[in-house]
C-alpha cells in the first residue's frame, strides 16, 4: 500500500510541511530510513538525524523547530510518537482485513461453525463442533481440537495448537508454537516407585484481549478450567501450569513459570525467568522482580518482590548489598576475634 | 456418551442410592457441578457442596453421612478419589479407542510400516522406514523423521516432531509442540573465533510408560543415545541436552534444564526451573529443589539440594535464613567494633 | 550407503590395516560398536575396547600401540579424532544433497521465487514474494510468511516458523518448533489499568553461519531488526526479545533470555537458563555463568559474571563461599558478643 504525505496528514489531523504528494510505502527509524519510507522524530536527541534521513515522510512534534533545511516531507502533531503509533494500528488493520478466505488443503470438520470474513491458512486443522466467530484469522499449520470454542477478532498464528474443549474469547491473539490445553503434570505416585497418571479432563478457558507470545506452554486443568483473564498479556516461552488463574491485565514475561491451582491477582507484574510455586496466592497489582523463586502466597496488594526464595523487595536489595560484602564482614570479625584474644588471653 | 448411575456404579463397584436411572455426560468439580455432570466427594471440607450442588450424580465415600436431605444420586464406594479417578481413566480409554483411521490429506512414505487401530491425523508427516506399533495416535501435523520406530499404545500430540532414526518405546504420550531428536549443542572452537560444527549422529531413545510435556527439546546424542528411561515423566518446557541419561520414573517439573552427558539415577525429583550442568552423576532418589543450580554430582541416594550453586537441603536452608537477617549481623558487628574501639582505645 | 576400509582410508588420508574390504554403513562408539559399524580411538581411557568391540573398521591414532591382537580392520591417522569428525560431516553432507524436489502437498505462492537443488517437504508453507536460495532444506511443516528472504544452503527443521519480512542469511540451521519475528512484548499501560499493544513492525535478520537450536523464540523489532549477526549459536528454549542485536560467533546456552533492545558483543559466551536485562551493552568476549540475572552493562573486555544479580565472577565466587558458611560466621559473632559482655558487665 501506498499513502502520501496529505493522505497521512488525514489520517492523523496532522498539517503537512513541504509536498504533500511525497509517497511512502512503508517504515523506517529515521535514522536508518530510505526514500519511500515514512519515519518519526519523538525523541530530540534524535534531532540531527532530521537533516540527513532518506525517509520521504517523517511525522514530527508541532514545537520541533528546524535548525537546518530539510528535504523530506513534514507532518506536524501535537505528539509524534501517539501519532505515529496510531497510524501504524491503523496500517495492521487495514491489512488484516484484507486477510480474509480459505486455503487449501485444510481441514475443516462437517460439524464446525465458521464465521464470517475468517482467514484458514493452508494445513490448519479445525476439528468437531469447533465455533469459530467473526473475523478470526487462523494461519497455516494451526491446530483446534474438537468442541475448541473461538470469539470474535481472534488471530491464532501459525502452529498454533489448541486442544479439545479450549475456549478462546475475542480479540485475542496467539503467537506461534504456543500449546493451549496440554494435559496438566498430575502422577500419583504407586508402591513399587511407578507414577499413575491422573486424568487431566478440565480445559483453558481465555478472555478477552489477552495477548500470548510464541512458544508458550497453557495445561487444561485437571478438572474446572485453567483461566486466564480478560487483557493479561503473556510473552514467550512461560509455562502456565494446570488450574492456574491469570488475573485482569497482568503481565508475565518471557519464561516465567506459574505452577498448579495458583492464583494470580490483577494487575500483577511478574519478572522473566521468575517462577511461582503452586498453590499460592498472589495480591492485586503484586510485582514479582526476574528470576525469583516466590514460594508463599503474596497477600499484601501492590507488594514488591525478589530472590529465591523470594522476599520482600526494599530488605532483600539491603540484603543482597551485605551479601557482596561478605568477604569483608568476615575480614572485620577475624580483626575482632584477635583483638579479642589478645584482650582475654 | 451418556452413562446411568447404575452403569457407573457397576463400574466401579459402588452402591447406588437415590434414583439409579439418573444420567450423566461429563464431570464437573462438586462446587460447580450443573445437572447432568457427576461429580465426587473425598475432602471432607466440601461436604457443604453435597446440599446445593446441581450434579446429577455424585460418588462419594461409603462412611459419609448426611447431614441434610440430598437431590442428586449417590454412588457409595469404599474410595470415592479413587473410584473417581479409575472412572475417568476408563472414560478416556473408551474415547481413545474410538479414534483410529487415516485423515487425509496426511504423508505416509510407501516403506513405513503402520500397526493396526491406529490413528493418523491430517497434516502428519510419516517418513522413509518408518516402524509404528498398533493403538498408536499421531495427532494432525506431528512429524516422523525417516526411520523412526514408535512402539504400542502411544499418543503424539499435535506438532510433535520426531527426528530420523529416534526410537519411542510403548505407552509413551508425548505432547504438542515438543521436538525430539535435535542436534546437540557441540561447536568445536576455531583459531579464527568462530566454532565448527560436531556432527550430531547418535539418536534419542525414549522407553516404555514415558510422559512428556508441550514444547519440550530432548536433543540426539553426538554418538550413541540420549535415553529417557521407563515410567519417566516430563513436564513442559523441558530441555534435555545431547548424551543425557533419565533414569527410572524419574520426574521432571517444567523448565527444567539437564547438560550435556549428565546421568539422572531413577525415581530422582527435579524441580521447576533448575538446572544441571553437563557430565555430572545425579544419585538414585536425589531431590533437586526449583531453580536450583545443580554443579557437583549428587553421591548419596536420597541426597536433597537447594540453591545456585546447589548444597546440602538443610545446610542451605540455614544459611538462606541467615542471609535474610544480614543487615542485623552487620549491626550486631559494627555494635561489637565500637565496643572494642572504646576497650582498647 | 556402505564404504570399504580403503574407501575410509583415502576420504580422510590414512593407511588401513587388516582387511581393506571390510565394509561399515553406519557409526558406533567403540565401547558398544557391532559388526558393520564404524567408531573411533581417541581417548586412551577407552583402549580396552580396543580389543573387544564389533566395530568392523576402527580409526586410530597412528602412534597407538596395540597390546593385544584385534579383529577389526584399522585407519590409522595423525589424529583420531578430527579425522573422525570430518568424515562425519563428509557423510553428513553427501546424505543432504541427496535431500531434494519438492513433496505434495505443499503450499508455494506463485510469487515465491525457489533457488536450485533444493528440498520442500509436505505441508510447508511458502507465502507470497519469498525468496528462497539454492541448496535449500524446507522439510515438512515449515511456515515461511511474505517477503520472507532465505539464502544458500540453509536448513529449516520440521515447524520452524518464520513471520512475514524477516530475512535468513545463507549456511544457516534452525531446528525444529522455533519461531522467527513473533511480536515484541511492547504494551503501553492506560489509564485504566489495561495495556495497549504497540505495534511491532520491524523485523528479524539472521547472518550467515548461525545455527538456532528447537522451540527458540526471537521475536522482531518495534522499528528496524532483531539481529543475530554471522557465527553465533544458539542452544533450545531460548528467549530473543525484540531490538536486541546479539554480536558475532556468541554462544548462547538452553533456555536463556535476552530482554528487549540489549546489545551483545561479539564472542560472548552466555550460560545456560541466564537471562539480561533490557537496554544493556555486553562487552565482546564476556562470560555470563548459567543462571545469572544481569542487570547492569558489562563494559570490560571478556568480563566474566555470576550470580543474580551478577557481578565479577571471582568476588562472587569468595562471597557464595562464605555465604555457605553464615551459621558459623554467626555462631562467631555470638561468642564475641558472649565475651564482650563478660568484659563489659
Amino acid at each position: 500500500m501506498q499513502f502520501s504525505a496529505a493522505q497521512i496528514a488525514m489520517l492523523i489531523n496532522g498539517k503537512t510541511e513541504g509536498d504533500p504528494n511525497a509517497t511512502v510505502s512503508n517504515f523506517g527509524k529515521i535514522e536508518e530510513a530510505v526514500a519511500g519510507q515514512l519515519a518519526f522524530l519523538a525523541n530530540p536527541k534524535y534531532e540531527e538525524y532530521l537533516y540527513t534521513t532518506g525517509a520521504s515522510v517523517i511525522i514530527i512534534n508541532e514545537t520541533q523547530e528546524l535548525r537546518q533545511p530539510i528535504s523530506s516531507t513534514l507532518v506536524r502533531v501535537p505528539d509524534a510518537y501517539t501519532a505515529f503509533a496510531t497510524l501504524l494500528t491503523k496500517y495492521q488493520e487495514i491489512e488484516a482485513q484484507q486477510l480474509t478466505g480459505i486455503q487449501e488443503p485444510s481441514y475443516r470438520a462437517k460439524t464446525a461453525q465458521l464465521g464470517d470474513r475468517i482467514f484458514i491458512g493452508a494445513f490448519a486443522y479445525i476439528g468437531e463442533n469447533v465455533i469459530v466467530g467473526n473475523n478470526v484469522k487462523i494461519h497455516p499449520q494451526v491446530y483446534l481440537g474438537n468442541n475448541v470454542r473461538i470469539g470474535d477478532n481472534v488471530v491464532l498464528h501459525p502452529g498454533v495448537k489448541i486442544y479439545h474443549n479450549c475456549v478462546v474469547g475475542s480479540n485475542v491473539t496467539i503467537h506461534a508454537g504456543s500449546v493451549i490445553g496440554s494435559d496438566g503434570f498430575g502422577f500419583a505416585p504407586q508402591t513399587d516407585g511407578s507414577f499413575k497418571k491422573v486424568p487431566q479432563i478440565g480445559n483453558v478457558e481465555i478472555e478477552d484481549y489477552v495477548e500470548i507470545g510464541a512458544n508458550v506452554a497453557i495445561d487444561r486443568a485437571t478438572m474446572g478450567s485453567t483461566v486466564i483473564r480478560t487483557g493479561a498479556k503473556l510473552d514467550n516461552l512461560i509455562q502456565i501450569a494446570h488450574n492456574v488463574d491469570i488475573g485482569h491485565h497482568t503481565v508475565i514475561a518471557a519464561q516465567a513459570g506459574i505452577s498448579g491451582s495458583t492464583k494470580i491477582g490483577s494487575r500483577v507484574m511478574i519478572g522473566g525467568q521468575a517462577g511461582i510455586v503452586g498453590h499460592l496466592q498472589i495480591a492485586d497489582g503484586a510485582r514479582i522482580n526476574a528470576q525469583s523463586g516466590v514460594t508463599k502466597s503474596i497477600k499484601s496488594q501492590g507488594g514488591a518482590v525478589t530472590g529465591t526464595p523470594a522476599y520482600e523487595y526494599t530488605s532483600a536489595l539491603r540484603s543482597q548489598a551485605i551479601s557482596r560484602n561478605l568477604p569483608d564482614l568476615e575480614k572485620r570479625l577475624k580483626e575482632l576475634e584477635e583483638q579479642i584474644r589478645q584482650l582475654c588471653p
